[in-house]
């Protein structure tokens, strides 16, 4: 089913260094792919001069690589915002929640959304129930997200695969469909090359 | 750690008849003793006088089992309102859009939320989320909710005791501290006879 470019606007979520620092202290993600999607469709989208929003997570706890002071603030190369694109900067998991990015969507028209970006469990994943619920046509982009193992509430290790493939059954229809890089682009009629 | 009675709030999502309908059709769930938890939730905030919000799910799917005309919209027997509980409609997964929840939460001072209900993974998990983002201690009663086997996006079965595992995994610490009704009820120093 066809998108229309006009109303669609990318959503890209806390896309920061401090998730790299994370990596290089040797936490495991799956989804190797995905800072190269994430950079496929942020030039897809640039180049058919279609909107981009960059949502930026600015913590607030005590010690996180996330504060706006650490070096892991900054986004990653491959998703720094350019020319007059929106920066969203939110304190908690949700791109909708005590920022204006709801108001500035809609003042500009913009009835579906592309998410992507990290972690798919918890910043992405909240947003996208948020986006679905307050009425948007939520498109995550599955191979353009990634996590990590985390230790489950039961104490077992959860693999960043299986956190993964449960975000994508529990949001798939209920809120959300569920696309690749490649089948959003085609949806938008847009070539994929990189 | 001790809560204030006077500052928490039992919110109970969509414990409904519909979610009997799915059972009686042949859906597996978990957690058989979840609505027997949220009668004892239920019985304890009422003897003690604190605050109860049912909050119900008036679908506009067409064919759900939760349209306000069908009989699968009217709450479960154990967790029927009575007297002065609000009773709060909404038309989407989180218990915050769309409706006054949160004013009416905020108007009355209650700043701890006991979250229980059905099904976890959907409307209570979106509704937990929220409540964590939105600056409430959220306290989500795992014992007192429960889920279905669901069909993955890779077409694998979830089995519901995986999903709900996951649902805690993911909001643990992040967005809610996981209870148990028992450990709720004496955080509130409650007895918690049936």
């Amino acid at each position: 089913m066809a998108l229309d470019r006009t109303k669609t606007a990318l959503i890209l979520v806390d896309v920061q260094k401090a998730f790299l620092e994370w990596e290089a202290g040797g936490m495991r993600r799956n989804n190797p792919d995905a800072l190269a999607n994430i950079a496929r469709l942020l030039a897809a989208f640039r180049r058919e001069d279609m909107a981009v929003f960059h949502v930026r997570h600015a913590s607030r706890e005590a010690g996180s690589a996330l504060r706006p002071e650490k070096p892991g603030y900054a986004p990653i190369d491959d998703a720094r915002e350019i020319a007059d694109e929106p920066v969203i900067v939110k304190h908690v998991n949700s791109s909708f929640i005590g920022t204006d990015l709801e108001k500035q969507l809609r003042a500009r028209g913009f009835s579906t959304l592309a998410i992507a970006g990290i972690t798919i469990n918890h910043c992405v994943e909240t947003t996208t129930r948020m986006a679905g619920n307050l009425g948007f046509d939520a498109r995550l982009v599955s191979d353009a997200c990634y996590t990590f193992d985390r230790t489950g509430f039961d104490g077992r290790i959860e693999s960043a695969e299986s956190i993964h493939a449960m975000t994508l059954s529990n949001l798939n229809s209920e809120f959300a469909t569920i696309e690749t890089t490649d089948s959003l682009l085609a949806a938008l009629n847009v070539s994929a090359a990189a």
